[in-house]
């Protein structure tokens, strides 16, 4: 069975400024694949709602899930989930349990719902608001076309906690249950271009494992490669195994080529 | 006149497991908007021809600029080049510049010009190579449909020397000369839904100025809000004036709103 396909989608000029790293999408990326999904595309669009719906429409029906993160919380430019909105042809509407979600978080500190605060509760019509237990925005999650829209807020702490409490679990039973096992070494005195021919014939020979050399060095003076081996199987044991196998065969082939081998 | 637009296009499987951070792309997301481009997009494809081809097919006639990271190198699924080629529909060909370059670097080792080599000299036709200072490939600058397509390294010290040398300059020439000032402030003890109103009156009537409010606590319990505001004009001293002037407006609010007011 092929694996589900995964779209992360970030939102924010922030990040399309140069301001703020993408650090979101690759936490995700990483969940995502470890939980057998293939993460197909990583996406930054600006706060607008055109930009938004425009990425979501291509993503639904073709992935799986697509995670959002960002532009759920107050202010003028968070516009997320009227970009959600748009994509699937649906309103923007007051979600009672969203409400009474932002209600309970500002009154325990005795604040009122005002309409800026309200905002933060207006949902797709139909989608359903996850509880946010670090800050003010609830999350939603939407099914559209057998596509997964699933948003989170763009604070780091508020997203993890609600991908790891209320998506990772619900995710879990449409994942393949595929396990995945990473290893790596580090390769010196072999210049990219003359182990190139191997990666490609090792590639070819083990289709399940991802093979992928990063120069860390210069290429010709002093090489140092770091090879990194992403395998996925049935179970945990077979994965580790084809792992080691590659790593093995990548060990051979490095001595061969005159290279000295670190565990990396 | 309006910004010209530009998309990064980050190509590798490594970044969509997230064994990578994508700071390719917001150290080019940065110098892009700083030079007067509006960066649009940010996407990351996986290693795949097809993948690569079909957003550059979008961005073609829609960005002035593509800037693609990643995917020159000499190794199996190194298949930026071959993404171009079919974006603008070209054949890659034998480029006799690269080559030269190619080999030059590798004859400084004595090293010959095999087959995986070589490859790093295939280009699509009718694009100029671009010199890399540190590394053995060369990048790739091509022109179709008024959108350039440029092409650099994956590896960070490559990528950056190689943009700073033969990218900007020649960017530069089509960028706006707008000069972008930089500035902010943090609020203590104001949650942002309540500062919310004012920050989209401000941004309303300072159309030149993106302000961005960071939540970096709790909302409600002792918040901290980083406050950025980042000012485009005609002038360097223009930018720098718009941008004091929305940050003094931003104190004065804050305080109002009973908040202390610290230099971010």
């Amino acid at each position: 069975m092929a694996e589900p396909v995964a779209w992360i989608l970030t939102v924010g000029n922030e990040i399309l400024i140069g301001r703020i790293v993408n650090t979101n999408a690759s936490w995700l990326a990483e969940k995502l694949t470890f939980m057998g999904f293939r993460v197909e595309r990583i996406i930054v669009v600006p706060d607008s709602v055109e930009d938004i719906a425009e990425e979501l429409e291509r993503a639904i029906g073709r992935a799986r899930v697509v995670i959002t993160t960002g532009g759920l919380g107050p202010t003028y430019d968070d516009r997320t989930l009227e970009g959600v909105a748009r994509a699937v042809r649906r309103r923007l509407v007051l979600n009672e349990e969203a409400k009474r979600m932002v209600e309970e978080f500002y009154s325990r500190k005795g604040l009122p719902l005002t309409e800026d605060r309200l905002k933060m509760a207006m949902l797709p019509e139909g989608a359903e608001p996850l509880p946010n237990p670090v800050g003010a925005a609830p999350g939603s999650w939407l099914e559209h076309n057998n596509t997964i829209i699933v948003s989170l807020p763009g604070v780091p702490a508020e997203m993890k906690e609600m991908f790891s409490h209320y998506v990772e679990p619900r995710l879990a039973r449409i994942a393949p249950r595929k396990a995945v096992h990473e290893c790596g070494i580090r390769v010196l005195g072999v210049p990219e271009s003359s182990i190139a021919p191997y990666l490609r014939r090792l590639a070819r020979r083990y289709p399940h494992a991802y093979i992928k050399s990063h120069p860390k060095g210069h290429e010709t003076e002093n090489p140092v490669l770091e090879i990194r081996v992403l395998a996925s199987a049935e179970t945990p044991g077979e994965a580790e195994r084809i792992c080691l196998e590659v790593l093995s065969e990548l060990r051979k082939i490095a001595e061969e080529l005159g290279g000295a081998v670190e565990n990396a």
